[in-house]
């Protein structure tokens, strides 16, 4: 064995770093170390933003600073299989590591359509090498035509960047008949694909890619309806599955594609390994179901859970159960959603009210730099607490997104909603008289 | 009697205008009147802006449009007495009017200084009359030399907006050492002040006014340290009180300078009276002791709970008690603030926990239009629940705060802050590995 460590993490993603600062702040003298894949990783989120909004795709690099800053040992050492009796993991170079307690964070892989030609050169799934990202990105924007495959948050966003690149020509191909669909209902959806097709975006829904082709690189993208669109580079924005190989190898229970099983606490069956981030297994807020939520934030937060109770239960966990979250940013417009939609709501067989209202967030309106807020809010028709709610806006959105999601994890009433106390100001937020949030719990309870 | 009201609504400010609007969403057949002193007034919060932000000062006139659109009759009538024996009240022109239900939401009166000369012409109160403020707005930009008295958050934003009219040198005077000393600790409070003297604004602290003086109209302002400064005009900007005339006289109990006492659901001792807004008095949240909380995003909260709830108990007020959630904006710089802050909470008595996060509302930070963020939460010792938080920001802070309100309104514990599940998104938040919200109740959980 090279080396043995009280913590050893596998993964450097965000819930592997997180993890390690973490168990730092609670476990002053625990030796603790992050073995990760590449020598370079990604900031997920930031990916398509390498595209044209950073100047330096470098600046997109994960930083590993704080590591180091906290007394963490980081190398880079892609692990191959886990040996829990002898408590030790090997890696791909050959080496032994010993661990106390082993926490995964081994985060997921772009899943491939099976599609003839999606192994073309010139086709791109979203692996968070920065290497290999900084030469996508290359390719990429000299490509002159370029198709995103997937209307998710990553197609939407990589859709968005590249209608900024001059020279380039983008569509974006989703299958369903909206994009955005697991997180807006359609009012909102099309918000989004409006303002993509604004900014020059030829957006095509409804429709699945039959085939990728090309002489040795993709060249053109076949549509199901028999259209054949230019592509000089595809990028693959279509999910991506749980990394959970060593795991399962391992004898640790594995969903497939939902990820490694864990306890509230992010421990595996083995309660020496925990799993954090996208490896991990999720059950649903509202129904315990499992569910394929893969964020950095849900990632974060779990890594925080887990670096608390490495060795002891410290931080009790008392938001039961994985909310997704979301919020996207295109050309101006944000979108912002948190627990069930109407149509998820629906779906899942809830029984709901929803409504709606809209504002500024400005007021008088007239000031400027405001933009249009609009908040749509479900809830349960006997119990009256909220279950979801969505947002149109701008900057100001992305933080009351959040406000929403709070209002979820703490199963707020319509009544509390309604009587909801909020600082107002004129330039960062709606009036108090039409404060959407508020107006549309309003509009909601005189509906129950 | 003139005419005869089920509820008569006595005040078209916010308050007025949210009860009349509830009402009628709760009780489709009732006969509603607002009854307000001025023709036009002011919408309370933009007031400043109508130095320099708003190209029409019109803009900031109180719609009431609303107030039509839902079948609520509105007069220009001044209430001077209420009869509430008869049931009637009467106005300053002589008129009658009945009620089944009266709600008081009469406002508050900006507070003159006893001060020699604070009744010289060129010295502005912040009256909420538009006539009057279009006037002073006038006189004021024409001054060539300002004195606003009084650091609050009106007189800070007066002083931004101040701090870009050509030709006007402005002053900033507060007698306690900090500006904003009511709502942030002095960390915060020098953000504030370093940015109205980075806008050219002179910001004298520590320090009383003396004498406003000149032939017949302001000229100068004498101060405790002998300083004496030019002033065209003076802006006061220190404070209110609630105006409670005509509820004196009718017997109902009024505590001084805090307003008529209301119970929960903002009914008087008389139970067919109801008041709102600033005239009401509050009980705040942590002590349930008078607390002067005059905001109006307060008083459409209030107004909403009283018109709901005019004939029955119908929407159920589950956030006991007042707190005060306040945002600004000086240049680009965003402070909020809700609950306690760490020099009231030691004032108040509580065993305190705080702690600070730092961050910026993009990642990387280097993508474009990204601000500094900080959070500073209080916690209580022993309960580990939230009691107070600060933020400094962008844009985003103004939603920031009004999460860290519901966190307060709903006693969220430091684990549950710990734990916080949330979106982040390159363009709208900081990185979920720094988001400061979460890192500041990790910060102070390792402290208990």
């Amino acid at each position: 064995m090279l080396e043995k460590f009280d913590v050893l993490i596998v993964g450097g993603g965000p819930a592997g770093i997180i993890t390690a600062i973490t168990a730092r702040k609670y476990y002053k003298d625990k030796k603790i170390a992050v073995l990760r894949s590449v020598e370079k990783g990604a900031i997920p989120c930031g990916i398509p933003y390498m595209i044209s909004s950073l100047k330096n795709p470098d600046d997109n690099t994960m930083p590993l600073a704080s590591l180091a800053a906290n007394n963490v040992t980081a190398l880079v050492e892609k692990v191959i299989t886990i040996d829990r009796k002898s408590k030790t993991v090997k890696t791909e170079k050959g080496a032994e590591y010993g661990y106390d307690k082993l926490v995964l964070a081994t985060g997921s892989n772009p899943i491939i359509p099976p599609v003839k030609g999606a192994d073309l050169k010139g086709v791109y799934p979203a692996y968070k090498d920065m290497e290999y990202l900084k030469k996508a990105v290359l390719e990429i924007k000299a490509a002159g035509s370029v198709v995103v495959l997937g209307g998710g948050f990553i197609g939407v966003e990589f859709a968005d960047e590249l209608s900024r690149v001059a020279g380039v020509k983008t569509t974006l191909v989703e299958m369903l008949p909206q994009i955005l669909t697991n997180s807006f209902d359609p009012e909102f959806s099309k918000m989004a694909s409006d303002k993509l097709s604004a900014a020059g975006v030829t957006v095509i829904m409804g429709i699945k890619v039959e085939e990728i082709s090309g002489n040795g690189k993709a060249e053109k993208v076949k549509l199901s309806d028999g259209r054949v669109i230019d592509a000089g580079a595809v990028i693959l924005g279509i999910g991506a599955v749980p990394e959970v190989a060593a795991a399962k190898e391992a004898g640790l229970d594995v969903v497939e594609r939902r990820g490694i099983c864990v306890d509230e606490y992010m421990r595996t069956k083995d309660l020496d390994i925990f799993a954090v981030g996208d490896c991990a297994c999720k059950k649903d807020f509202y129904t315990r179901r499992d569910t394929p939520v893969m964020l950095a934030s849900t990632a974060t937060a779990e890594a925080r859970i887990a670096g608390a109770n490495l060795f002891s239960l410290k931080v009790i966990r008392e938001n039961k159960g994985t909310i997704a979250i979301y919020s996207t940013y295109i050309n101006g417009l944000v979108l912002g959603s948190a627990g069930l939609t109407e149509t998820t709501a629906k779906k899942e067989g809830f029984e709901i009210i929803t409504s709606t209202a809209a504002g500024k967030d400005r007021h008088p309106g007239t000031l400027p730099g405001g933009s249009d807020v609009t908040v749509k809010l479900v809830f349960s028709k006997q119990a009256g607490i909220i279950l979801g709610g969505q947002v149109s806006g701008g900057q100001s959105a992305g933080e009351l997104i959040n406000l929403i999601g709070v209002a979820i994890q703490k199963r707020m009433s319509v009544s509390e909603l309604e009587t909801l106390q909020m600082a107002t100001q004129p330039y960062l937020t709606s009036a108090p008289t039409v404060y959407p949030l508020v107006v549309a719990a309003q509009n909601a309870s005189n509906k129950f």
